[in-house]
């Protein structure tokens, strides 16, 4: 059975969950799809480094709490990330990538991924940093490389948003997608909708884990906004910068505002959208918009996000999901090694591809 | 570059859009695409058929109104539909079966499909019948000659249900699926919502095109029945008969359980759903529910359809887009052709297949 080498870059909520599907559930999903999967690195900005080429013991990693992990003293451990080092030199198939992102440039994952590709490593990342500001230039880059770069993460979680419009929607027209796609503002503007001040809205969004403690990016629309060039890109073609898209946040919207809308039978979403133009361009919006009841938008509540596929012959389809979380992000990134399994399964073995000989099974 | 020869088995409103579609963006579909459809028969109850292997000149067929159609004195026309001999003797790599289907044996559908398979050749459908019915056999029928059955069109027209279920939700655990599938129905719901009669909501949906003669089908279940056992069978692996969905219609519904639910903030839907039980085994129903407004599914409204899947790792993920429409469904049918070709794009082209061996476009 074929089985790939992870490096995961970044050990916080998501690539932790991830280790913990391997951990508990690795034989069960080889079983199902058809390979194994081992992680051989760790890199973490706070934990330091931790790399075993055989294989490393997942166990007593995870039954560590929040923040005590530290990998210096440890065999193969190292209290610093030497995330470069790691992502270039240490033998792994696919680099996991789920640290942060600068929203201005993308760093540091945009260097991650660009190490990854130029060392003939797949990636799958769940930032959506380099996808947005980067995404053209990193796919090149695989392509030179024979790898993939994956990222549905980058968009809703684990909802396959770029998949089905990859995938599913194939002989059809996209003429625009719209999305709600941040679930911090969408509860605030659900809980302003039922009585709640604004700012008590955010602060129970804070309290509930929702929102940072610096909320701007997810109620001023910046985080809607990369999701959008992720989306103009990849489904419409586009070749967006942040400046292309126009930005505005939910925080001028009055309880007034609502009022309104609810009276009139309307609601108040932040809605992302792309649009092609019939001079084949692409315009791209964030911006608060008071929707119809039934527009297939109107009725996504709390933190359940969605995008909206509008085509020419199969009219709109929406797929709607969860659009964040520690567990539904790692299935994101299961899912994208799933389709680098799918892409690279006959690749020759030789150089960054493992078989394991033996029946994993008996 | 690979080209299919397709006999279009009934010419009703979904193999005509299928013909259009061929006749108007065919060249367009194989740049796209990577191959190329020429039908060289079509079969209909009324018209009869016609065949050419060389292809037929779809254009002065598509030219013709409703019911005007007979193949009687063309060049390989007969007034009989030839039903048999077309599917089993003239040379084509795939049938797109779309005539009807008798609720309690599946026929005539199933018998075509089964004499597609026999012959050596795939079959897109877009009849619930033989799926729902002869699902099982039918497949086996398929592995057994080398061939695919695809039927995304059995589900939510064109909608990409049961290949979301098939494609993008691989490693998660399926747990249970439900939806509004039978738009009719929803319709008929949603004007008595909004104040309508029952039998005048009836009628506004039959002068609309979206309800039969008999609304029996739609109005009773009996139309969602054979959609769940095909979610049942697909997504959870059952192997349901008719006699094992429960099934409850929406006739019993009063104007004043409507209002009651409305002044609980609860809206009825006609509710189709599969749920695995912990012994393994797999429930299945279809009965009206008042949903809370924060259901995925509440705020599918009218026409429109959605399947909610609901997993482990990401929780509940639902897809929505049209129930039905002669364009949506052959555009089912179309998703289904190319299904066959990334399957099999690489099998022999000797027996079945064929290379168009000049460049299509200079």
């Amino acid at each position: 059975m074929r089985r790939y080498d992870l490096a995961l870059i970044g050990f916080g909520g998501v690539n932790r969950a991830l280790a913990e599907l391997i951990a508990e559930r690795g034989d069960e999903l080889a079983d199902e799809l058809g390979f194994a999967l081992r992680v051989v690195a760790i890199t973490d900005l706070r934990a330091g480094s931790l790399v075993d080429v055989e294989g490393i013991d997942l166990a007593p990693l995870l039954a560590t709490g929040p923040g005590e992990l530290a990998f210096a003293g440890m065999e193969g451990g190292n209290a610093d990330p030497r995330n470069e080092w790691v992502i270039r030199e240490v033998p792994a198939d696919i680099v996991a990538e789920a640290t942060f992102t600068n929203p201005a440039d993308g760093e540091p994952a945009v260097s991650h991924v660009r190490w990854a590709l130029e060392a003939g490593k797949h990636v799958c990342t769940t930032n959506k940093g380099p996808v947005a500001l980067r995404g053209r230039e990193l796919k090149e880059l695989a392509v030179r490389h024979g790898v993939s770069i994956e990222f549905e993460g980058a968009v809703l979680s684990g909802t396959p948003v770029l998949r089905t419009a990859e995938r599913l929607l194939s002989g059809l027209r996209i003429t625009g997608v719209e999305g709600i796609m941040n679930g911090t503002s969408n509860f605030i503007l659900g809980r302003v909708e039922d009585g709640a001040d604004f700012e008590a809205a955010v602060k129970e969004a804070q309290d509930l884990g929702y929102a940072e403690a610096d909320p701007t990016a997810d109620v001023e629309g910046h985080d809607v906004q990369l999701k959008v060039m992720i989306l103009a890109n990849e489904v419409l073609g586009a070749d967006l910068r942040p400046e292309d898209v126009f930005r505005e946040g939910i925080s001028g919207i009055t309880a007034e505002d609502i009022k309104d809308a609810v009276d009139k039978g309307l609601r108040w979403k932040l809605v992302g959208s792309a649009t092609r133009r019939s001079d084949g361009g692409v315009d791209a919006r964030v911006a608060p918009m008071a929707l119809p009841a039934d527009h297939p938008l109107a009725g996504i509540a709390g933190p359940l996000n969605a995008v909206a596929f509008r085509t020419d012959l199969l009219g709109t389809v929406t797929v709607s999901g969860p659009g964040a979380g520690r567990i539904e992000t790692a299935y994101a990134l299961l899912s994208d090694i799933i389709a680098i399994h799918q892409r690279h399964a006959n690749d020759a073995a030789a150089s960054s591809g493992h078989v394991v000989e033996e029946a994993l099974h008996g």
